[in-house]
This record gives C-alpha cells, sequence and structure tokens, in this order.
C-alpha cells in the first residue's frame, strides 16, 4: 500500500491483542487538550519542581546538516508517575526548500512504574500548548491584575495559542499583533480577531506599540534582540518566549538586566534563553535572577510586588511542561476512549 | 473503546490525508529484518563511524523509583540521512510484578534532510537484533577463521538473536548453553536446536565449557564477574554483551587486562561497559584499548592476528546500531509497503 492507506485487517489484529499505546496526531491533542487543562498542568508541574518532587529533566541535541534534533525527558507524578521523551527535528529553511513545518517531532508518554508506552502523539501542538501554558502562568502571577492591551510579536505557528491561553489568565480588551512579515501580522489579526471577539491591530510601529501594552509576548525566531529597554514603559509584564537555543534573541540584556526576572528553568535559560545573551554581554549573572516560576508557583518566592515594576519571563521550555502536557492529553483520550491503539509489543 | 480495538474510521481518515509514518510491532521488525541484512547494516555504521563519516551519537539517562528510561540517539547517511532516538524502560522487576517484558520501548526514524518522522517501532527487536549483529561483526573479524563450538552463557531473551547472529559469520557445530537457571538453558537448547538443527546442551559446568569453546559470549545480567581468567584457553573470542550499565559486568577485568580489548565505543565502555570495572579496579586504561570494532572494519586496525591470542569485544550497544537497523527496516517497510502508517502532523 504505497498511498500510505492503513492496512486495516493487520492493524486490528494486532492492536486487538492487547490495549496497546494511544496514537495521536496534532489535531487529536488539539481536540483534547484545552488550555485550561493545559494551564493547570503546567502550573502544577512547575509547583512540584520547586517542591523538588521532580527528578532533573533531561535534553540531549544532535546537529544535523540543515538543522537538528533535540530530545527533552522528563518525570512527573500525577495521579501516577508518568515520563516523557519529546523527540523535535527543528529545520528552519523546512517551509521554503520542502513545504514542511519548521518544527517536527513525535512525544512518547511511558508509564513509570512498568515502563510501558501509554502515547506516541505528535509534537508540535503539545509544544505550542504547553509554551502558551508557561506564558499564561508566568503571566497569572507576574503581570499586573489590570490588564488590558497585550502586544504578541511574532505572528507564526505559537502566535494564536500564546493569546488564547493569555485570555485564560487575564481579560483582556485589545490586542497588538507585530511582525516582521506585515501579511502574516494582518492574518493573524483578522483570524484571531474572528475567533476571540476582542479586537486585533496588526501593528507596525513597535516602539509605540510596546509603550502602549501591558503584557507583552515575543514568539519570533529573531537571533538579535528587538524589544528594547525603553521601549517598556513601568508596570509591563514581559514574556521572551522564542528564545530556546544560544543563537536566538528577543530581548535587550539591558531590559532583563534592570527588571525582575524570572526563568523556567536558570540553569537551561543560563545556557539557551535571552538570559544567555544578558550574561555573555556581562550585564547580569545567574545570581541576578529573581526566582524560577516554579518558586513563585509554590510561594517560595514573591511575584510581583507593585504596580510599577517591569516582569520578566525567560521562557527556554522545558521537559517538565512536556511531561504534564503530554499526561493531560494521555488522561483524556482515556477517559473518552475512542482514539486509535497501536501495541508495539506484538 | 476501552478494549483497545483500533477506531477503524478515526484512524482511516487521519491517515489517509499524507503517507504518515510506518507503525511496527515487534513482530513486525522481526519478519522484515534478517540477521544478515542486520549484520550489514551494523557492520556498515561501525565503519563509517571510524572513517569520521557519522558525528557523535547521544545518551541520556533518567532513573525512576523501579528502574530507568535511557535514551540513544544517533545520525547515519544510508542513501539518504537517516537519524533514530530509541527510548528504552529498563525495570528489572516487570517480569516478577507486573508480567512484563524488562525492557520496553520505541525508536523513533526520521529523515534527518527534513526532519520528517519516518517510523515509530518496538525497540525490543531492534535492540536484540542490533545487539546480536554486532557480536557477529566482531566475531567475523575477531574470531578464529575454524570456530566449531560457542557457549551462550544467559539464556534470556538476547540469546536467541546472539546465536543466530553467529551462525551467519561462523560454521559452528556444536553449542553450550549455560544459565544459572536450569529451566531456560534447558529450554533454549531445546527451541534453538531445534530450529538451527544443531546439537545445543545445556551445561552447568561453567569452567569446563568455557575451556571448550571457541566463541563465548555473555548475555546476562550479571552485576559481578563470572567469566575468569583462568577459564579462557588461548585463542578464544569473547563478546561482552550483557553489561550495559554501570552496575552490571561479567568478565573478569583480568581477563580484559591480558587479551586483545575491542570496544564498541571506548568512551562508552569506558563508562559503563566491562570496561568500566576494569579501570575502577586499576588493572588497565583506556588506552590498552586496541581499537574500536568500526576501525577493525575499516581496516585502520588489525583484528586477530595470531591462532592463539584472546580476543574480547566490549559491547555496550550504541546508538549507531539502532538507527542502522531501524533505517534497514523502514526500507524494508517501504519496499513492502503493507505496513500500517500514522500521520502524526494530521
Amino acid at each position: 500500500m504505497s498511498d500510505g492507506i492503513v492496512s486495516i485487517s493487520s492493524f486490528t489484529s494486532v492492536a486487538s491483542r492487547s490495549a496497546g499505546a494511544f496514537l495521536l496526531s496534532r489535531s487529536d491533542v488539539e481536540r483534547l487538550l484545552t488550555p485550561d487543562e493545559c494551564i493547570a498542568a503546567v502550573e502544577d508541574a512547575f509547583r512540584q519542581h520547586a517542591l523538588g518532587k521532580v527528578p532533573p529533566p533531561g535534553i540531549l541535541g544532535l546537529p544535523a546538516e540543515d538543522g537538528g534534533f533535540h530530545i527533552k525527558a522528563a518525570l512527573l507524578t500525577l495521579e501516577r508517575p508518568y515520563f516523557a521523551a519529546k523527540t523535535n527535528a527543528n529545520f528552519p529553511h523546512n517551509s521554503a526548500r520542502h513545504g514542511l513545518p519548521t518544527i517536527q517531532g513525535v512525544v512518547v508518554l511511558c508509564d513509570a512504574v512498568t515502563g510501558q508506552p501509554l502515547a506516541v502523539m505528535d509534537s508540535m501542538a503539545i509544544t505550542a500548548l504547553r509554551t502558551a501554558a508557561a506564558t499564561a502562568v508566568a503571566a497569572k502571577y507576574l503581570a499586573r491584575r489590570e490588564c488590558r492591551t497585550a502586544l504578541i510579536c511574532g505572528c507564526g505557528a505559537q502566535a494564536a495559542a500564546q493569546l488564547r491561553a493569555l485570555f485564560r489568565v487575564r481579560g483582556l480588551e485589545r490586542i497588538q499583533a507585530y511582525d516582521r512579515d506585515a501579511e502574516k501580522s494582518h492574518g493573524f489579526a483578522a483570524a484571531l480577531g474572528a475567533e476571540t471577539r476582542v479586537p486585533i491591530t496588526a501593528v507596525t510601529d513597535l516602539p509605540a506599540a510596546v509603550a502602549a501594552s501591558d503584557v507583552v509576548v515575543t514568539c519570533t525566531t529573531a537571533r538579535r534582540w528587538f524589544i528594547a529597554r525603553e521601549m517598556v514603559r513601568p508596570g509591563t509584564f514581559v514574556a521572551g518566549v522564542g528564545a530556546d537555543n544560544e543563537d536566538k534573541q528577543e530581548l535587550d540584556p539591558a531590559l532583563l538586566a534592570s527588571s525582575k526576572l524570572v526563568t523556567d528553568l536558570t540553569e537551561q535559560c543560563t545556557a539557551i534563553g535571552d538570559l544567555h545573551h544578558a550574561v555573555v554581554a556581562g550585564v547580569m549573572s545567574a545570581s541576578d535572577v529573581h526566582a524560577q516560576l516554579g518558586e513563585i508557583v509554590a510561594g517560595l518566592k514573591r511575584g510581583r510586588e507593585s504596580e510599577e515594576e517591569i516582569i520578566v519571563f525567560d521562557s527556554s521550555g522545558t521537559a517538565l511542561q512536556d511531561v504534564a502536557a503530554a499526561a493531560a492529553v494521555y488522561r483524556r483520550a482515556l477517559a473518552e476512549g475512542g482514539s486509535p491503539r497501536f501495541s508495539f509489543n506484538a
């Protein structure tokens, strides 16, 4: 069957021998995991990490000629212990050269008592949802309570998830969308405006847009910072989401150095986040970080302490979020019972 | 569908949108990958590694309460570049406590030009076949040409694959099978004797069995060496296959120190192979290793140089072998076209 249609007979006979692992596509994950559930799962994972209940997550990277592969793995105990390993391929020229997404991959979720594979799922939706959930958790604790305006910088694959998650934690009334490619920001404004019924404006004057925003999210592929310290007015919450490898940067090191800085994991941000560049620039060190997000969620460190302080969240993306989101998807799939399964050990 | 029967309708509708990744169970892998093909694939991977054509493979380990998870990942260029990440769960009490195999997991195979997932397959058969293939490649270059007798120590999941692979490279006429559990060695002797039509004897006198063997393979879960230097007669080829983490050991450090020692990857064997224990015991260092297997395959270092020398192969198991075997399975599945597929990105 060279056309990729499933061999129904062989598939059924294999799968019926045991329950098998769930197979979940991108649309399955999007259907099964609501932003609210993902935010709650990610918040809990950060809390558990801060309380010392989670072993250190692991990362492994292998460069390839036109991109690279990254594996993030972690354990997390919920109603039972889970393990997840996410293999993501990151090939920046994919869209232009092959008509494929930049990031592709799968998450393997296992029972961490027996090791049994429980699910194999697309990584794209997991990555978008768990990254947006971290921003929402950070905004919940670090943005001013009364936020009306938000600016999304970078209207690519991550932007919609970021905005949907932000709406779950703050009553935003006006959104600005910025992208170097005006076609993208206009498309995003139209689509998400229709979906959320909140006015979204595509903007081109970045300094004015930043100055007019209570919340600023950067989710671009930039390799050089574009949000300057001078642009950001007192009281703003800035989430730097795009920098997830050592070559990427979105935020002025001077902005980080002069703000209250919260990371997802300080060690990882020192290696690959915006913090990395601020450290390299010599304007701050890891000891200048106010807290890791989990410490604030768990009440071990203070969140926002005044209406005036600028707080920056450096989000590098952690395996903690992946295992939390993947376990939430799995539990939904199990409750629903309608997704296909495959017995690898058959 | 709580009984795990595939939801035919949803599965078909998803899969028919694109070719998708092959889903391959243990029996699929065993059917698609012959020992000869696996040996050739693994031999080529070691050769490429020695010639500097393969980037360094990566490993990542995360301990769990009753076991642990290990990820091995590597790239390998064949007719096109491939990447594979193998996630293996190793839970030693699984059989007694849960009626499950000790090792379970999946291999994710990707195109290394675009990152696209090509296949998700059970790891058990891949691990058995590629481990046995490394032993066969090593025996091909390091055992005496005229080998008639072999001893398999440890009659668990790995033993049959080891024996089948050995038969492809040496004309063995008599096999001895040893296990602390006599029921296992007798069962193995009966089953593999019937399959191979070569006489297989279950033995209990280990020193006598080692002394009577041209080839000795250890594939046990031992944590303390049991093949002593004194047992091994001149000219023997010994393959230590079981030690794949720092707690496992099968071969007397004095045997390693007094033999010509070949590793799969010296750095890895120094960390987790039998070599690790010999180094810890202070009887040798990594610089005493004669060669990595690939260097011998590529003709960069000499293999067997006399009928008398004892040669030991320390096999810790590498991601090179996994990607070579997984790519071979994938190419067969593609040529055959009958295996089920699933589009994760749908």
